[in-house]
């Protein structure tokens, strides 16, 4: 038997419990001992709760009983979940964690501390939710050298952007209904601001290519800014709008961002609805793949810490996660990396504003809407985005042109 | 230094040959050890070719050769494969293949043998070619009680039903065109009548199910009925027709088939196209994830083919894959089982044909198409097949129905 404790009785906490329970006799059979819970850590009480028998409020007994071996972090945010963790490692404890921001910022150093101590530090739940990806990534594209990832890693924000799609919703409402349905929270900026994205592909890109990508490296840009005209001009030109996280490498440089991107329909990525997440990966020799599931929600969460937790406690004393550097990768400035733009821009003559279009970007497709006849929009070749953001300059301080509307990534 | 012995030099083979170079460096690192490959067996010459110089023609040097600890068995078919890896295996050798014939067939026995001498028989190259989905559900689906897995696994059949549907073409003109771009063999059976995607889902379901699901009982149904004027009403009701297999569970019963599928467009399935593969899994806790990437082709396949000779290097005396019981699983004959039809009828009279329709299935939805003014299709409700099936064979022979032109499943 295998005693473990569980720090935080929150969403997740409470469905580990709950899995725990459900699929107890797999479970079991898999991790090949059963695996018991000794301990819940968390600052409330729950008196009504059959896990209140097993309810701490301090971390010191769980440290110090040699009988828990492996200890699951589902707190979320970076500290005390960072001191609890490190300590436990430091004591030989394997780590199991949900938590995206504890493995985005700390990341290299539980890892180097877990293989020092030949145990595990696990998080596979901290990326994508239910979607495996960390292990896949970890044990299974290990043939390849990857040069992108691609993800929709988000859920509440592809939510929203679906819900504004299919009802024709301004931005503010549909956050409003997503937050009403608990789909968004009330501080929603972690989410439609894109810093949660941000989080996970900077840890997919540190797994990928080895080292450690700083999150506060990753040029970020969230969804506020999207209209329902930016909707109808999406759906004129066959595409969806998706907030993509994305980190893509080519002779030896890498560059990593998050922001709103046109796909094209052909694109898989452009078929991920409502809460579901997907991850788009490139390899030099297996291709592209791609592995789509539901990033977040209490089950779907706690199936990938419970996957964890059977990992851990089938090598106790093996250390089987890639490592990857602590060493910092330098991403090149994506003001040097390509870029290609959909540019609305309002003008006071059309014929003047197509020209001085594409006298500054070439022959482009120009596209008028019939819920915006005092602008058109247009997709640029691509170029290095420094190039695109200096002609979009002198295009919004040209004659003839009232201002840039909006400018949204193409891929 | 770990020595490798390749069995098989063809598009598989090489392909592994040509990974292994290709990211050499950083497979080495992976798998702790450099790998080098010490024999290549096949039965022609490759005189120009460099690998003549470890070129065997004979499978004893590799078996009697202690040096070598891992066997890729990449010829496919089930003999000589199997005694070969049978040997292999029994003399403490670890196999990894890419042989669905063999693994469908002979895994149990394979997988036991390599789980006594605590070695491994790894095959995650057998199915989805590229498509990481043998690891993820020995390892990452591990929380979860799975109760379906459905995919489009055969990429010649969705190139087919693709091109067909793209381009309006029948079925004999595009499969003449596959086999003229290599995409079909000269003798295209095994594709486009199921077969290969039959022992695909036999090994997937043994995997989830964990009893050996034996191929020759999934009841399989090819793609060459599928017509044009079918595309015509799966495009009029916004779905796609691919060729589908499946594996589900309930309460304790599973069944198992291999049919063209109307999808709705909300399938992830649905958008699926060319050569692409995916896999869908449901579990109790995960709810709904999907795979997907390239079914076939030499570099994804071998890419699959490296990761698990890394993983038999990285446990050579550590057995890592999930047992599937030798036991057959007994499956739910699917006439017993839930399905839903599209059905397409001529008539003699429409109203008298309407009637008798909703007569026997109740009320449905009926289409007409401008392509086939002479019959209508309508979507039966769900219900046991072999009820579908009597009422099926009632209405063809009733007055006012000319005959039944085809039946298609519907999910």
């Amino acid at each position: 038997m295998i005693q473990i404790a569980v720090l935080g009785y929150g969403v997740v906490g409470s469905g580990v419990l709950e899995v725990l329970q459900t699929n107890r006799e797999s479970i079991d059979r898999r991790a090949g001992k059963e695996i018991r819970i000794k301990y819940v850590l968390d600052r409330r009480e729950f008196a009504e709760d059959p896990v209140s028998s097993i309810l701490v409020h301090d971390i010191e007994p769980i440290l110090n009983d040699p009988d828990v071996k492996v200890v699951v972090e589902v707190m979320g945010g970076v500290e005390p979940a960072y001191t609890f963790v490190k300590e436990a490692l430091l004591r030989g404890k394997s780590v199991v964690t949900s938590n995206k921001e504890l493995v985005a910022k700390h990341g290299p150093e539980l890892l180097q501390i877990a293989r020092e101590k030949n145990i595990n530090f696990l998080f596979e739940a901290s990326v994508g939710g239910g979607i495996p990806i960390i292990r896949p990534l970890n044990q299974s594209l290990t043939a390849d050298e990857i040069y992108e990832i691609t993800g929709i890693l988000n859920g509440t924000t592809n939510f929203i952007l679906t819900k504004m799609k299919e009802e024709g919703l301004p931005f503010e409402t549909v956050l409003k209904e997503a937050q009403d349905l608990g789909y968004a929270e009330r501080n929603p900026e972690a989410d439609v601001e894109g810093h949660d994205a941000c989080r996970k592909i900077a840890i997919l890109s540190s797994l990928a290519f080895g080292m450690h990508v700083d999150f506060e490296d990753i040029d970020t840009e969230g969804i506020t800014k999207i209209s329902q005209v930016d909707m109808a001009y999406a759906a004129k030109m066959d595409r969806e709008i998706k907030l993509v996280a994305t980190s893509k490498k080519k002779d030896h440089e890498v560059w990593a961002r998050v922001s709103p991107v046109l796909l094209h329909m052909d694109h898989p990525l452009s078929n991920v609805h409502g809460v579901f997440n997907a991850i788009y990966v490139k390899g030099n020799v297996i291709g592209d793949v791609m592995f789509y599931g539901k990033g977040a929600g209490k089950l779907p969460t706690a199936s990938a810490v419970v996957a964890d937790i059977i990992d851990a406690v089938k090598h106790l004393q093996r250390n089987i996660m890639a490592f990857w550097s602590t060493e910092k990768m330098e991403l090149l400035d994506i003001r040097h990396a390509p870029a290609q733009y959909f540019i609305r821009i309002a003008y006071t003559d059309v014929k003047v504003a197509m020209d001085l279009v594409e006298n500054l970007f070439g022959k482009v497709d120009f596209i008028q809407l019939k819920e915006a006849t005092d602008e058109i929009g247009f997709i640029t070749n691509e170029a290095i985005e420094n190039e695109l953001i200096e002609k979009i300059e002198k295009l919004s301080k040209s004659t003839g042109i009232k201002e840039v509307r909006n400018k949204i990534r193409v891929e």
